[in-house]
């Protein structure tokens, strides 16, 4: 599952910084700067204030497992997907997003689309097998 | 399944157009022009000789299912996949991809991923019915 990030909280300092860049000295005196979130620290921006990708790409490993959404489906595809959802399904959202781009990358031609395949043959293999020893059953 | 289009053969004058637009009049004199493939009328670009999608986005309905894959992988992504799949493969791959992109258009949340759950769902419950049986009948 996604991590979580910070909120924009009170103690949120990366949310006030003016400037473009990850560095910490425009944080207030005392304060702990948070990290970029893992998308924005994928594409080197400024992760602002209500950033999309935040609360579901952490700072830690958000970076790696957003690189397979951007390279499948684009961060600006994906941006404008999210917003279109509302906040309270972004999670499933993002959690399937992230298993259909990992599907590509591994199965550039069939992608998770293998998947439904092997499961539709799993489907027929089971009910077969079920007619089958019904079909016995009767003799 | 994907319509087939020119192949860039003797006949196929759109592939010999220097201008970006897609008028007729710079046809050679008494050719029947081809029209762009659906890829290329939907981005509104010259479709030119050796273009990545003209086989397997038609120029009638191939612009509507490029559509789809467009808002949802972005063509760019799309071309940078094709080009790492053997042509042979790539017939494969625009199907799988149109049916992942309309899939994610009419269900943004889950996409076709909800087609993988409702399927090991349906495995889940054939092989308890198939247990259920196998039960009753040792009884």
């Amino acid at each position: 599952m996604a991590e979580t990030h910070g909120n924009g909280g009170p103690t949120d300092n990366r949310r006030k910084r003016a400037s473009g860049s990850f560095d910490v000295a425009s944080s207030e005196p005392g304060s702990i700067p948070n990290p970029p979130c893992g998308a924005c620290k994928f594409l080197r921006r400024k992760c602002v204030n209500g950033c999309i990708f935040a609360p579901y790409f952490g700072s830690d490993q958000g970076a790696a497992r957003f690189a397979a959404v951007h390279k499948v489906f684009g961060a600006s595809n994906v941006s404008k997907l999210l917003m279109h959802i509302p906040v309270s399904r972004r999670q499933h959202a993002v959690v399937t997003i992230s298993y259909e781009a990992q599907a590509r990358l591994s199965d550039p031609v069939y992608g998770c689309v293998s998947t439904v395949l092997a499961l539709q043959q799993q489907v027929l293999e089971v009910v077969g097998r079920g007619q089958a020893g019904l079909g016995n059953g009767s003799n």
